[in-house]
């Protein structure tokens, strides 16, 4: 495993504080108001793309890939034989295409590629496996375009970090081609809620508790039908050899550290390739603050390296 | 007066169906949640980008101008010397350029110029003239970057629609030069809600109603501080002598249509070029709808045939 050096001040950017002021922003409205609807997280989700800046020279395009709809980031001049398959993140049930389509820019970017940021079936509507079966199906609606499978990179986030891994796996188990290259931002794994730090750091994260983990559980895993050990649904649980060059990610502050750290050992001991980066201060998914926060632009910017090696 | 002629079917298309749908379900969470915060409001109307598909072809940029946060819309190829400087709805308090991004890079596209979506300072923290004295400042930024004066359009939407006359109206008594042309969507003016569409169109409208209104005219006028007929506040009781040419628009379907019909009366009578389109069975700013709906994308067509003539 190559494991960076942290290299920040313990001080962190004002661009990072704008990311964890907006998580404290929702805890509260989620501490504050009981009866929360679905509807009304996401709607407050779906602001997480605030704290990122517009990248420059990207457009868009809307799309649908092997029925799966969703948003192409378009950088110009990238590779467009190159794609990052991006799984966005809010515990399977919240978050968007349109809510990650700042931070798949800036990454697709700094790579030099084209991303399709997947708008799949969402929790608690549609359980796992809903999710990793979206996934698995743009991943072969791209090959039916002409991509290369080794030139598809997965990466998610939370979540869709989660389903950057199980899309591999479940490609890995149906005999398929695997994507080239897998990056996860601070992964959420564990359906357990066995992770250290969700204690140890749990004064530190503005925005992932056990509670609200709890209700994201209940809703991708069916209430309880579905078992928490389920290595599509938990990686941690998953053989993970023959996966190709995966890059971890996760903030010192946050509560899901521990699942990054994980999944990196896991990987390590499967012989994968594996690089592990924990950023000091930082909270959960800090690559959305790209463009303001020089944590985030750091950390993208090794990625880029990373992935042209 | 110019008036379009209406050459839409009764029935609506699936895309501006998408837009009553959104605002139908707005209008259930409003009446199901008495106590809405200012701040989940922004949230809900922060989706009012959803209708609206991404342009392609078109790229972003965050900027500060004349001392004004928003966003530019960048299409490929367009015309850089020419700037729509627009002003997004939500009733002075809510929307933002994010949300009016997607809608700000159609016109742009089809105008073949820029677009500038300002983020100006919203009620109630900070009532009427914040907002007219932020359009203000951002179009002296403009021409201080060297941008003619006749080649900017205020164009705005609802509130913004009433923010892009009444920035031309606020430049024209500061005797600096004018914009060339002034586009509203749906423009909100009346600040008494006397229009006679708010009774007749009631049935129909699904967003926008009399106590939606009482509370928006509440926040931008201080509570009853700044006097319902002030000419910035509310350009019905206006003189618009003088102003450039204008476009008016309105959904034949929603509450405020009377105000798109007053305005254009108003600057008839006050010898302004004036176009007036009202589009039978159409919602409140149903360009909200381009590039999922023919009504949105014929307007918009027209509107750029308007400008370029």
């Amino acid at each position: 495993m190559t494991t960076t050096p942290s290299t920040r001040a313990p001080e962190t950017s004002a661009g990072a504080e704008a990311l964890r002021a907006l998580y404290a922003d929702w805890s509260g409205i989620i501490a504050g108001t009981p009866d929360l609807t679905t509807r009304l997280f996401r709607a407050i989700f779906d602001e997480w793309h605030q704290p990122t800046r517009e990248p420059e020279d990207v457009s868009y395009r809307q799309d649908t890939v092997g029925g799966v709809p969703g948003i192409w980031t378009l950088p110009a001049g990238a590779d467009a034989s190159r794609v990052l398959l991006y799984t966005h993140g809010g515990g399977f049930a919240v978050g968007s295409a349109a809510s990650h389509r700042k931070l798949a820019g800036h990454v697709a970017k700094a790579l030099g590629v084209t991303a399709f940021v997947l708008d799949y079936r969402r929790a608690p509507e549609h359980p796992h496996p809903a999710q990793v079966e979206d996934g698995v199906a743009a991943f072969r609606g791209l090959l039916d375009r002409g991509i290369a499978a080794a030139d598809v990179t997965t990466i998610g986030d939370s979540a869709g970090g989660n389903l950057a891994v199980a899309i591999a796996l479940a490609l890995r188990e149906q005999g398929g081609p695997l994507p080239g290259h897998i990056i996860a931002f601070s992964p959420w794994l564990d359906m357990e809620n066995r992770g250290e730090t969700l204690v140890t750091n749990a004064a530190t994260d503005a925005l992932v508790t056990v509670p609200l983990l709890e209700g994201m559980i209940a809703g991708v895993l069916a209430d309880g039908a579905i078992d928490p050990r389920t290595p599509l649904a938990n990686p941690l649980y998953a053989d993970l050899t023959g996966l190709p060059r995966l890059y971890v990610n996760a903030g010192g502050a946050e509560s899901l550290a521990a699942d990054a750290t994980r999944l990196a050992a896991n990987a390590e001991a499967a012989g994968v390739d594996v690089t592990l980066s924990v950023v000091d201060g930082m909270q959960h998914v800090f690559p959305f603050c790209a463009g303001h926060a020089p944590e985030a632009d750091d950390e993208i910017a090794a990625i880029a390296a990373w992935y042209r090696r």
